[in-house]
């Protein structure tokens, strides 16, 4: 089951993908049907009221004539990023695939002993189809990362490592675009991960209960077409399990809040020469198994 | 003129402070009396509106006969984080107190270059009175850090130096607690400064027209009565015009954005023998001159 945030008729909707029927069937028309009168308006409110729901008896209802009728074609909608404004800064982990850790050390300096967290401004989150802006004469050094992305279901502090996944809701992709040079000068990397239009999300949220864990998904990033990262999502250094264990301690996760989980090799500031950069017109594509392709233009 | 957030009677509002009266004026009377409809329910809408008001008018309100019958009393009310529920993390500035940086430091490094940009978790963030959990078990090493923080009040993007203060919607004080092993072991800053308590915010937000720019401001922080930090916020490496330049180069700034702007010497840290670290039952005081004090305990 595939949630997402859209545009259609000039309104913010978030709704269900029909895949049969190629088309979105609006949440509030499942509101209607199961008489649910305060339907959420948008996705972190039904994460937070999705607990109350049987993803079964949704199912079924999906399948239901009637919902069926109010199926919205996939062409008359605009899709966003499926958690546009999440309420936190989107959590993200470096360093997090070991091919990626040897690329981008001048010296190899051993695996991480913990989890690398930073934060990335994701207020608004970018959706398929946007324009990822190339920031002129600000921005040296554009690169891509493509990223499995976490997003979690319910509240909970200090959560054990054998309980992790019982907090997600589900996945969805992130590219975590990233200035090179002002992650560098400004020795923290929160400045250069932040940019305007520097956190693509989506084309969707696959729900948890569709993927069996641990996820061994391949992960891959295409720039025009050209093969740049190529992964499975089995090769974390730290499991999913593991990053929601360890960030929640003394942290309470909330309900849509998102942790990216690392990117593997293939960046461009692991190429050698340095001209893999990307430049105003490029095409990225963010390729996870199971969850589809995000893709967005430079600009 | 000082506003806040409180708790009078179960519900959240937001007001402004009555010095003389030692109460709160209720921002829903203010908007009655000057037959605003929409009155903003929270800080970040105040801030978004208040664009359209005008402080003189304002200030001749609040000197009103029937909005002073409206005064709730100081005593009856429970202050917030003036910003409960900022819509990004906090922006925070890392060494930008010469001091700070030869005492955090082992061998010092010259000042930075650039402003080092990192975020903490700010939602909820706590307010004047709120505890600080010690989170016995995760944390050690837990240190104090007071700062001047920037509320910003009006949206904008590549914000000119010398236009920068047209930007400030006005000024309030953050403690950027800190667990030091977790900020080491993490090698990020963000899981360190990101725990759930970690950012007291207020307890007022003054301002801006009621300070003249530069500010130089006194600044410390006491440790059950005992001065650890002293200094002046015309002290800062990186002033406010240049933070607010440099971090809104290609990243749009919102109205309610909180950015802290850094912390003098005098933390836990930076004392030889490490003993000052803060325990249960401690009571922190930051105060900044003009804008008031924080004041939390330890639990």
């Amino acid at each position: 089951m595939y949630f997402a945030t859209y545009i259609h008729k000039g309104s913010t909707s978030i709704g269900i993908l029909d895949i049969e029927k190629k088309g979105m069937i609006p949440f509030q028309e499942i509101c209607k049907f199961l008489g649910i009168e305060d339907c959420p308006v948008d996705m972190v409110s039904l994460i937070e009221q999705f607990l109350k729901l049987d993803i079964k008896l949704l199912k079924n209802i999906l399948a239901d004539k009637k919902i069926v009728q109010a199926v919205v074609p996939l062409e008359n909608v605009k899709l966003c990023a499926p958690i546009p404004y999440p309420r936190r800064n989107v959590f993200c982990v470096g360093k997090n695939y070991l091919d990626h850790v040897k690329e981008v050390a001048t010296i190899f300096m051993g695996l991480p002993k913990n989890p690398v967290f930073f934060s990335k401004v994701a207020c608004p989150a970018v959706g398929y189809g946007d324009f990822i802006d190339s920031h002129t004469g600000i921005v040296e050094k554009l690169d891509y990362e493509v990223e499995l992305a976490v997003v979690i279901g319910k509240k909970g502090k200090n959560i054990p490592r054998e309980e992790a996944n019982d907090y997600i809701f589900g996945y969805t992709i992130i590219n975590d675009v990233s200035a090179r040079i002002l992650q560098k000068i400004h020795e923290q990397w929160h400045k250069g991960k932040s940019l305007d239009t520097f956190c693509p999300m989506g084309p969707y949220i696959i729900h948890a209960s569709e993927l069996s864990s641990p996820l061994n998904l391949d992960i891959s990033c295409k720039v025009n077409g050209e093969l740049r990262q190529k992964s499975n999502t089995g090769n974390l250094i730290f499991d999913i399990p593991t990053l929601i264990n360890v960030l929640s301690q003394g942290l309470t996760l909330m309900p849509g809040d998102v942790i990216a989980t690392g990117t593997p090799a293939g960046v461009a500031l692991g190429f050698e020469p340095q001209d893999k950069y990307l430049r105003s017109g490029d095409v990225v594509e963010c390729c996870i198994e199971k969850i589809g392709t995000l893709k967005n233009t430079i600009r």
